[in-house]
């Protein structure tokens, strides 16, 4: 995947704070926290409870739990392991190595509440910013290490999805659907699914955000999968919707509608091109549909360690596509106890043009 | 799983809570928010960016997209679909509802920063108070569909481990016997994994936190496994500590120690006794063997929602056990370079006494 350059990020963030900071603390509370994962290059492991402290130079202090693997090298940091029972706690650690500091940067979209006010505790007189912004910008360009994930995440659902044919069958339920393929994406490579698969058969489909369920497909029912896998942090997120069996009329209209929409929509795209100009000729292309009124999402968003990775492609989004940016296209149109359809790939700017990254088959029969 | 009363946990909450309160709101962010699983009762889906607001009542309004499924039929709730393109955002049918309330309670421990921040501009001129201590207080003792999903969750649990002989053979990774525990959970109705299971072989185990890696197995090594499922939301985490092949004196000795630490401790748990007080036996058991100072963790933590549902079976907690709770003991012994044994049961307190739930035989030899 090549060589993960933590201390070109560190830097990043701290140019596009535009004030005085001497430090950006990130937690990483219960869950890994994608800032902690990209700010200190650690995506995998539990580390519950660490604390990494920042600065401008681009090195960082790692406080951690000795529970965790002691013997991390990173050139950039320093690492302290913290002893709750006999020992040092991390936050005498923290307090040590933040005792020169005024100005501290911390990640408001990724700490909670509680933490925040706990940190505000134990480092007293000191001034707090949110650069949880600043965090979420520098994110958005992918380094060459970070775009190698991506494709490799890419590649790995795109695997699955190939398998469809030899899964798919009459009497096959969305649950047993949904399981096989994210094994499959286990089996080639994924460190895990990125989100829960759907899953969506029949008029099940019509619902964007339908909870994988027992349902048994039928002869003539749509088939809409979303899914994707997570690869050393890295994710991808795909949809494919087929028709099992014979397609009729409608199906293979909107089926139609959707994928020349996306196409468009793609084709649209170039550097400097304002997000919310691609949603707008995605949207109006099905409004002026018989599908009119029956876009009801977005047409995308950035992905990176969180499926949704801070911006998203939709109405009036004033961000513009750049080199390294990864982000989906995914038109869809839903029509209420009938069935949706939505298609969906993951895109790489690269030399000021889009480059689609899932290559599976979009074709309507399966 | 029998009937799940929402009504009664809300109550719960807000009579733990000791102060004039109108309000509890809980936001569903990026990812499932426990409490929001808790006091809504839905514990699967997406619902991201979905908000709750409880009454003292135990009822409730829930305000979530139409991308979400919109036939929610929920008894104590009243349910707003809300259009962010053409009708109605979410900001604006939460001021509505709360239009008449004064003091909102928050989830400080599962409420991002930025969204507290949020909250406090959308709803001006109102007072917010943490109930986050009081609503882990509420899901520590379980109700009968919570001790059900539990049970359920070890189970499945169980039964993937003994698969384990047929998994297990010389030159497998950690990996590939991760993977493989993993789909049986699912194939036995986990709908995931509590948490990335944990193989470590050799010397690898001396490591309570270790990322399952690509280390292949060898004869004579230890084999640690700790992993959970998670059905409706509720989860099991249990640890099994072999050898594969034949054990030598140490490990036999290490094995011997820890299953006895946990015998002692469960023996000892009963209605009324502290948290710390258990934490004490274990340790003072071990710290009498040839391991003092090998037992570097708490021996236990509650398990519910979350895989650390609030509470640690730790030095000095001063919480006590009731009837309804549920929890891990999980002794362990760690020599650095060699090896460590951790043995983990997830335990219910009924009729005043300790009820093992896990039951997956502790056996050193695989």
């Amino acid at each position: 995947m090549g060589y993960m350059d933590t201390r070109q990020r560190i830097k990043n963030v701290f140019s596009l704070v535009r004030r005085d900071l001497d430090a950006i603390i990130v937690l990483n509370e219960k869950s890994q926290n994608p800032s902690f994962s990209y700010l200190t290059g650690l995506s995998k492991g539990v580390f519950e409870g660490a604390v990494a402290v920042f600065e401008e130079s681009g090195d960082f202090s790692l406080i951690m739990s000795k529970l965790d693997k002691s013997s991390i090298d990173i050139s950039n940091a320093t690492v302290y392991t913290a002893d709750d029972k006999n020992g040092k706690k991390i936050k005498d650690i923290l307090k040590e190595t933040t005792s020169n500091f005024k100005t501290i940067g911390i990640d408001g979209n990724n700490i909670s509440y509680s933490a925040y006010r706990g940190l505000r505790r134990i480092l007293v007189r000191k001034r707090f910013i949110d650069v949880g912004k600043e965090i979420l910008k520098s994110r958005l360009i992918k380094d060459t290490y970070e775009i190698n994930c991506i494709k490799k995440a890419c590649k790995i659902a795109d695997r699955a999805l190939a398998d469809l044919p030899d899964i798919i069958k009459e009497g096959i339920s969305e649950r047993e659907v949904a399981l096989e393929l994210e094994h499959r994406m286990r089996l080639y490579g994924a460190d895990e699914k990125s989100f829960d698969t759907i899953v969506a058969f029949g008029k099940n489909s019509a619902i964007p955000h339908h909870i994988t369920s027992n349902r048994r497909l039928k002869r003539g029912d749509i088939v809409l999968i979303d899914m994707g896998a997570r690869y050393n942090g890295y994710v991808s997120d795909i949809t494919r919707s087929y028709v099992f069996g014979s397609p009729n009329d409608k199906q293979r209209e909107m089926f139609d509608t959707v994928l020349h929409a996306q196409q468009i929509g793609i084709n649209k795209i170039k550097e400097g091109t304002k997000f919310g100009e691609i949603f707008e000729i995605i949207h109006r292309y099905i409004e002026n549909t018989k599908f009119k009124g029956k876009f009801i999402h977005s047409a995308g968003h950035t992905i990176g360690l969180e499926v949704h990775d801070g911006f998203s492609i939709a109405k009036g989004a004033k961000e513009r596509f750049k080199n390294g940016i990864t982000f989906t296209i995914e038109p869809g149109v839903y029509l209420k106890a009938f069935g949706g359809i939505r298609i969906e790939d993951d895109i790489l700017i690269e030399d000021g043009r889009a480059r689609v990254l899932t290559q599976a088959l979009k074709e309507i029969e399966i």
